[in-house]
């Protein structure tokens, strides 16, 4: 199962995500995709880069699978995030759950992408038009004061 | 805006209809993919056909989508579906809508699949493997006894 909760640096190929969900039990697929802004409340931003730790963060998406199979029934989910360098409109997750009926696939996904930003150990740094930077977590919440070593590998 | 929504006899090509609707203003996309599922109910589908009446099928497609523009603000949106013969996990519909937040995403492709089923003008004729057909509108719901010339068209 593990094979379907992946970090890649390389671009994301939707169809990647969605078949290996598809099946004939299933008649239903919701996929949700995050893709990079320009705007937040009328600020630019000129690309993000996102940072994971690569074994944990797969390990949580794994774990999110298996709390959506704990509460939907018989459904299957594959997530994948990229990390690194992220232009505007680049996809930097895909969520793909099915099963046998639509209402599951739509909470399940919905849930999924919740999860993410609760429990998944990626930061993101947004270089905005300004030239500040802002790096956080991925509930956009914490103040995360970058440290010398986060500053060095800018 | 009216070659987002459209009908096909084709087999689908999922990216064709997010490509229509990724853009830098949105950061979510919700895609709902609809496939033929083997089972239901105990009760196992060999293949499926589809009928639509297309200009006007894709009309209240097009109204759907217009209907997600009076109701959620910066949402663009596609869809698809397609008619003909389809086999098991072949994809029947796909919705894709874009908006800035995630929120929004999920609610209006939720919205979209609902009055699909609800206004759009396209039959389902499901062959079981006992050899009996089912024909139906998209909410599964109506009782229609097929006419002479249906079942000639088999």
């Amino acid at each position: 199962m593990n094979n379907n909760f992946w970090i890649t640096d390389k671009p994301i190929q939707i169809n990647e995500c969605i078949d290996k969900v598809v099946r004939a039990e299933a008649g239903a697929v919701n996929t949700f995709i995050g893709t990079v802004r320009e705007f937040t409340k009328g600020k630019r931003t000129l690309y993000l880069e996102y940072q994971a730790y690569k074994e944990m963060a797969e390990k949580k998406l794994s774990q999110i699978g298996e709390e959506i199979n704990d509460k939907w029934n018989d459904a299957e989910t594959a997530i994948v995030h990229r990390v690194g360098h992220l232009d505007i409109s680049d996809i930097a997750v895909v969520i793909a759950v099915s099963t046998p009926h639509r209402n599951d696939s739509f909470e399940a996904s919905r849930y999924a992408i919740e999860r993410i930003k609760e429990i998944v150990p990626i930061w993101k740094k947004e270089h905005w038009e300004d030239g500040t930077k802002w790096i956080g977590d991925q509930k956009e919440q914490t103040t995360y004061i970058p440290s010398e070593e986060d500053l060095r590998n800018d």
